[in-house]
């Protein structure tokens, strides 16, 4: 089913908070009829979020009347809607439109909001909210399924989009590929996945093994990787994930510039060749696996800066490094098949 | 509050699977009047166990007319209520017994349980139900609580019994020292602590790192360790814990002879050795730390084994060995003081 969204973002509309509306606009912009946020009107997203075309931003719902779905385009520390907000999302029920939210904090467990929606018969669909409760057993994967995680020095430096861009050019390829959604975010741009940072700890990688298992008819899984494992934060998510989908290859993701731990002003990040290191690593733990390629994002910089260092990174690591979306994922893609060809002859 | 435990584990007393049923009876044993086991009846808890002296199992609850309590006694994979258990549970209830239980379903959640609870008035007392939304951020640690975290290379392999031994021992030196619980087990043991793997998975280190911040007025804070980093369900909770507490040292525990990772038979346990290694660079992303001792557990072979292992892991690693059990844990506790003395002056 087609949404039309209309996607609030009310006071956030940078790439980096707002980076679930950017996405959703990135890959699934036929959907999204308007932003909303009161201090962008008259811009449109490509000129705010460099993405969209001329999707438009406008003040508030009365701007957008043909939109049958609220969808919450932020993703902020600790998972909150913020006060301000709960009017817009009262507001949206009223109109009969659905409530779309990746935040922790359910909508539908908001007394308020779940009595509002069935008063309304709309849906308050919550896209964290799981009851994953399989424990990782290593058993059934199959051997001639090529699993490739991306991995990151940081959160949101662009593992998802890379992991999808090489998903969807293994398919122009004529390869069966598919991308595996770990997030929110994904999982709206997927349509399926699991919200691997919102399970219950014991059964992150149960949840992915289980995600794993029932798309492993794929030859190629592409799976989406969450936080970093320097992260004082979500270090254990990124475990997780990374034993439960055991790769055999891995992309490392990074942003070009960014040089604090998100979150944590006092901490900086380690060298990009130290992340590659433990990655490596922990990742053999459970399967022989090695970094294959670079995702270098180099949005924060211009594009003459962005070649020097492409070219910088390759000479450091002998690997193939591109930005995804600035080069497109050509060589990353290469790098896959090269490994498949050499792991599983 | 003394409590009066019945505790259950029909059918399923031995000490690896019962191990919530023989830490409870080790450092609560007063509180415990019998263990409910119908195969183990006319023995008691010391012969089955190796726990508990002249502790009787019995057959039914109607042997135990004082308790007051049910405590569920196993802590299996997955976290579920065995069907056959549920009888007993009802029957606890009606009698108007609290229930304790440690399992991820929760006692509460089930209409059955949740109903006579409430017709009889008494407690269901959910030990991992948790509301943790805390994200760590690695503010106000206090630079002179030292931090001693207990890693193993499996699970339920005395992790919980060594923090607990090291901090009792320190206590009785005349330290200030807290042991921070973060199982089951251990809360049920200290009365407090953070159930960390059933915290949602973005707030793993954020609860640990909470408990850190107010239990940091002691001097020394021994935190129980969980799983493995090499445990391919787990060692997210693993990694998160270790980086949520961002301990000074480690101590490192094993059990004699334990060669396959606990619920995945196909998987070896790697050399100690490269569990030590793995650690200490997990560690190192947060805080200097190095494993300073060792806690071998040698339940499972006889004392001449166990002596000629402690002497071969001395030379092997350069660092003190005990089994806390059997030797004491006196040389892990001259271990840390020696940390102490060395790096806060």
């Amino acid at each position: 089913m087609q949404r039309q969204y209309a996607i609030l973002t009310e006071g956030q509309s940078e790439p980096h908070a707002a980076k679930t509306a950017c996405s959703v606009i990135r890959y699934r912009g036929s959907e999204v009829l308007a932003v909303i946020d009161s201090q962008q009107v008259g811009r449109t997203t490509q000129e705010v979020l460099g993405v969209g075309g001329a999707i438009p931003f406008v003040a508030s719902l009365d701007d957008v009347p043909r939109a049958d779905t609220l969808l919450i385009g932020i993703a902020p520390v600790g998972g909150q809607i913020p006060a301000s907000w709960r009017g817009v999302i009262l507001a949206a029920i009223d109109r009969g439109m659905d409530v779309v939210s990746g935040l922790h904090d359910f909508l539908a467990d908001d007394p308020e909001f779940a009595a509002a929606a069935q008063t309304r018969g709309v849906r308050l669909i919550d896209v964290r909210r799981n009851r994953q409760r399989d424990v990782a057993r290593r058993i059934g994967l199959r051997p001639d399924c090529l699993r490739i995680h991306t991995v990151g020095h940081d959160c949101s430096v662009g593992k998802m989009v890379a992991a999808i861009e090489i998903t969807n050019a293994l398919k122009r390829r004529g390869h069966s590929a598919k991308f595996l959604a770990t997030g929110q975010t994904g999982i709206l741009v997927e349509g399926d996945g699991v919200p691997v940072d919102c399970v219950v700890a014991d059964f992150v990688s149960g949840a992915i093994e289980q995600l794993v298992l029932q798309h492993q008819h794929h030859d190629f899984l592409v799976i989406e990787g969450q936080g970093s494992l320097v992260h004082p934060a979500y270090s254990g998510v990124t475990l997780g994930l990374l034993h439960g989908c055991a790769p055999h290859g891995l992309i490392l993701c990074y942003e070009v510039g960014r040089e604090i731990v998100t979150g944590v002003p006092e901490m900086r990040i380690p060298p990009l060749g130290d992340i590659k290191r433990l990655n490596e690593v922990m990742a053999n733990v459970m399967q022989p696996c090695a970094v294959i390629g670079i995702a270098m994002n180099g949005r924060l910089v211009s594009p003459e800066v962005a070649a020097a260092e492409r070219q910088r990174r390759r000479e450091e690591f002998q690997l193939p490094v591109c930005d995804v979306l600035r080069d497109g994922p050509g060589e990353l893609v290469d790098a896959v098949l090269q490994l498949r060809k050499r792991i599983m002859p």
